[in-house]
């Protein structure tokens, strides 16, 4: 079986032109079959400020209404993603940029009303891997934004943490799989102050002790549901920490297990 | 040899939700291979508004600025392309948002300053089939926004009849290629106020006589030479006219012959 690697970046790589620029070379050298996916950074909340559009906010989290959909979409799908989709062409890797709607990759479902409307907010229901599979074995690199739609042909913002496990998880009967989410820290700190606490191993066990103990809180939970939502569907690995994970084999990260 | 039909929609469908709609529902029911191909309407316009973005002029040809390229780049490949592509989906015809950058399907450069520097605008230097031909031959349909990208990963804003011409004289030695473009008239027009007027079909001796005659002036110059280089470039047949001529043999529309 050969092996696809899954690779999400945020917003620390997006927000620095310098940073994109070297992560986008480093992966272009990546042998095929690989998959990029990226979130969104600071530019949409940027654009809105711009156009008065209001962040709508509760609990912490971002409503989607049409204004924000029609933005997030933009700048998702269209600035950043054809930027990083020009820069890869020119490093040699044959990229094309995908959201969950080309190429009838991903069909989600608008997240059900429970106490909060999240507005054009998007669960994942299905991976259609047939269009991508075509490509990954002619070589090109399929560069996903966390923009899905549903059967209706609305357009809907989709976590990019879970845009990845999904694929992921879609391909693992297919290749040997590996997730790798990269970010701004070196993998799941025992100490949030300490960058060089990386905890390097979490298992199922493990990882109840940690949320317990207070450790793992916050933004980092979704982000570890991700991570165990897709070692438990078959991904045969799945790592987090700074993007040096992937290239340079002396750097510690978070390595996720069953 | 197959037929490959590529047609190019204008602002007339693309602003109108209603007529795009309908468009895509009847387009979806053309036999593949077939390649979309969009323009952006008044919707980069509006959000450039909305930013305060001034629209810069010159000789009444927009002037493309980096705050002008990225409102098209968003507006282009992210809002227009991702709603056409998701509309598609649900009806059935399998599609794919591209740029020229994706794919590395069309390699344009900055138009050289002359008297006018048009900033951002690029010339097609290169048309590459290969990863189009791949999804083509799987029934996948490629629908472009008019956005090319330099050797430099410089994105630029292109002519959307452009980029229909050069993909149809790209494939015109694998496939019978056939191009239609689509807009508000019923065709070239001997009386530009009478819709009934349509002349069926122009040569390269014809065409001389009716820029002579004052006929064909204005925008319609740049379309037509579109459409000539074209069929001087082995395309099978180039047309004009409502998209009606795509669906309805009654319909009158242009032809273009050499």
């Amino acid at each position: 079986m050969k092996t696809l690697k899954v690779i999400k970046i945020g917003g620390n790589i997006i927000d620095n032109d310098a940073a994109l620029h070297q992560f986008l070379e480093d992966f272009s050298k990546i042998e095929t079959p690989k998959i990029l996916v990226h979130g969104g950074g600071k530019l949409a909340t940027q654009l809105a400020e711009k156009m008065g559009v209001p962040v709508k906010m509760i609990d912490g989290r971002r409503i989607t209404d049409q204004q924000t959909l029609d933005i997030i979409t933009m700048v998702y799908a269209g600035k950043i993603n054809k930027n990083i989709v020009a820069k890869l062409q020119v490093s040699q890797c044959n990229s094309i940029g995908f959201s969950g709607a080309d190429g009838n990759t991903i069909v989600s479902e608008k997240r059900p009303v429970k106490d909060v409307d999240y507005g054009f907010v998007g669960d994942v229901l299905k991976v259609n891997t047939e269009t991508l599979e075509l490509l990954l074995n002619n070589n090109v690199t399929p560069v996903f934004c966390a923009i899905t739609r549903d059967e209706n042909g609305q357009l809907l913002n989709t976590n990019a943490d879970t845009v990845a496990s999904e694929l992921a998880i879609g391909f693992a009967s297919k290749y040997k799989t590996e997730l790798y989410y990269c970010f701004e820290k070196n993998g799941v700190l025992q100490d949030v102050n300490n960058n060089d606490s990386v905890i390097e191993n979490i298992n199922t066990k493990t990882y109840q002790n940690l949320i317990n103990e207070g450790v793992i809180a916050d933004g980092m939970l979704p982000k570890l549901n991700n991570c165990f939502h897709a070692i438990q569907h078959n991904v045969a690995k799945v790592c987090i920490g700074k993007p040096d994970m992937l290239f340079n084999v002396s750097t510690k990260f978070t390595t996720i297990q069953k």
